[in-house]
């Protein structure tokens, strides 16, 4: 049911990484529910995560863990979120990091634990621990697309890509996984998504460098407004490219920011794209507000309403829950200035519907599994873009059946 | 589908109200769809409409109407919401008040417009003229059932309901119809609602008391948190029952305050019984907030997650959906001190499930069409409580097809 996503067929191995990828029992339906990423020594690891305030036991875990040195090992489960578990859930989280630290030879603090799944739910560890001998021996770096789908769990198609640049003439490859298809509004990272990278990039600018990324992808996609307990993104690089370490905003700062933003963004438009019950890939795109944060309440005001999201899945212009939607914002706008387009078709002009509009037109368009709904406030300087998916009958039963 | 609502059997004339209802073609289906409902002269009148900026004609109209004069006529259109329809509306909306000034010998500015129905299409007034004789000659003081109906939408019951009361002696009867069951989150009214009495009340103090009423009761619902552009609640006050007219905050005031909140909360919980494909109606009561902005942001973070939605459609409890949307709701408070019931179950506590809670218990209470969600944030002493609906298959069918 994906819009327009098609599965990779291969993705790049990234020097210093090697992964594995076990079916441990968690998932019930006996497909593989628990990965290991393994990074080289002296390797630098970004992260951000979920401001759920209920965050998982998990998050908590991996935030100290990066306090207290750098990672060598990331434990990603799926089938159970360990949120919601209370004290019970962080002594699961940190056995698990044992686990791995008795059987990689490295420290409980240099493992990172991820979990995604059902809410509330105890964490089986001890099915980790028969798999983890397992586990720990079938690491290889061409594992990438294994583990792409062992993190996956509403998701339809596993959701990966690999792109290559140049820095100082040395090639510097960059593979990205991730998952999410529901409970996704991201607040400062996805549902769970992993990026690695052979360049040399010191600690700081990597930071700088994901947290500027996942802000134009990321952080700008929603399918129900639904902030996840469990979001989290990593970016990992492992210096085995041989470039000269990036250490400052020069120009290879900017060519390996470029790359990963449009990583970032294929994979955040990725979980768009497989959004639970999706049928339309939509874009919106506001302009002209006075602020960003006018155009991002006005882009998210219109992605989630149920109104605006259900005309879509039914191919529907019923531009008035658009303009609707636009008017509850709580935004200073003129109505008589605002211009609305669906796609490059002006909808509404001088406050009402635009003089040259046919339903025929707008039918053309909303026809089409991509659209593009275009805001113009012409109030100020400042635009924002986010995507967002329709709400179908196969949203309502994907969320009402996940639990039976 | 309602969920528990009964159609009035019976609704008591207000004296110094007459009202009339025809099918005047504007809604497709032949039914009812123009109401007219006259005010006796000295009669107050109070009325909050909606804060979407792309309020409808007909609203601009009614308000512009009040600051110059009291109403004598309120006439209310359903099948076509004259919202979004720019300048063209705007003629619409006078041009009707002129027809009613016409044939009941009134000027223009004493009759308020309002419209509900689909956005974006010019109001047919010529289907108006054609009807207005009839409209003007047929108004009785008995017809409270029928305009009820005649206001419907999507509605699938007939919202409507009589009180009495005694005032120094004298008896006081209140009626108020309203419907509405889609783009539901009123903000100062809901979608249209009409509440008459024959009591003696000041302007002044009639408004005070319809804008703290509606504060409780119709801004206190949601559907789909989409604010209609034509919300309007109107309260009419004919001086008939013969009261000492009340002008100040006194114990009769207190008493006719609490019988208008009394009928504004029956009408717009009727609503949520009624909402789109509405399966449950839910009771979401946040308590021991630090403030009531804060009580209402958990309240309606949670009322609007369609995940929670979902959820409730399905009888699921899936309490970690409710954990997940307080926790994203942007609202401090300390995780290991708050509590979450389902009814009477404490479903969460010390930041996890509630250590006596059993799925058993959580289950009973999602298989009942009534359910409260109660919300203990233990960091102060304010409260709010909203009302909302699940997100069921109905709800995408009535939304997705709703033009075609």
């Amino acid at each position: 049911m994906a819009v327009n996503l098609t599965e990779p067929e291969t993705l790049s191995a990234v020097k210093g990484i090697r992964l594995s990828v076990v079916a441990s029992g968690i998932k019930k339906n006996a497909s593989d529910d628990l990965v290991l990423i393994e990074l080289e020594k002296n390797s630098t690891c970004a992260a951000v995560f979920t401001r759920n305030k209920f965050c998982a036991a998990p998050v908590n875990v991996a935030k100290k863990h990066l306090q207290l040195t750098s990672p060598r090992y990331l434990l990603v489960n799926s089938g159970n979120a360990n949120a919601g578990t209370g004290e019970q859930g962080m002594r699961d989280a940190l056995e698990s990091c044992e686990l791995v630290a008795q059987h990689c030879g490295c420290s409980a603090q240099e493992v990172l634990p991820f979990s995604t799944g059902v809410i509330g739910e105890n964490l089986p560890v001890n099915k980790m621990v028969s798999v983890m001998p397992a586990l720990s021996e079938q690491l290889t770096d061409d594992n990438w697309l294994k583990a792409g789908r062992g993190i996956m769990t509403t998701d339809t198609k596993l959701k990966g890509i690999s792109q290559q640049l140049e820095i100082q003439g040395k090639t510097i490859t960059i593979t990205g996984i991730s998952k999410g298809a529901g409970m996704i509004q991201p607040n400062m990272a996805t549902m769970l998504s992993y990026i690695a990278t052979d360049a040399a990039v010191s600690q700081e600018l990597l930071q700088q460098c994901l947290k500027q990324a996942v802000e134009i992808s990321f952080n700008s996609i929603t399918v129900d407004s639904d902030t996840s307990t469990n979001d989290a993104c990593v970016l990992m690089a492992t210096a085995k490219a041989g470039n000269p370490e990036i250490t400052q905003n020069n120009a290879d700062y900017d060519m390996f920011f470029k790359a990963i933003c449009e990583v970032s963004l294929y994979l955040a438009q990725a979980i768009i794209r497989d959004a639970e019950g999706a049928t339309k890939f939509v874009t919106l795109q506001v302009n002209s507000a006075s602020t960003l944060e006018d155009a991002r309440q006005v882009a998210y005001t219109v992605a989630h309403s149920p109104l605006v999201k259900t005309a879509l899945f039914a191919s529907d212009p019923n531009w008035g829950r658009i303009l609707a939607a636009v008017g509850r914002a709580g935004v200073d706008f003129e109505i008589e200035k605002i211009k609305i387009y669906l796609g490059e078709v002006c909808i509404v002009s001088n406050g009402g519907r635009d003089i040259d509009y046919t339903e025929q037109q707008g039918q053309q368009i909303m026809n089409q599994p991509e659209i593009t709904i275009r805001i113009e406030l012409q109030c100020g300087d400042q635009s924002a873009c986010i995507w967002t998916s329709d709400l179908s009958y196969d949203y309502v039963k994907i969320n009402s059946e996940y639990r039976s």
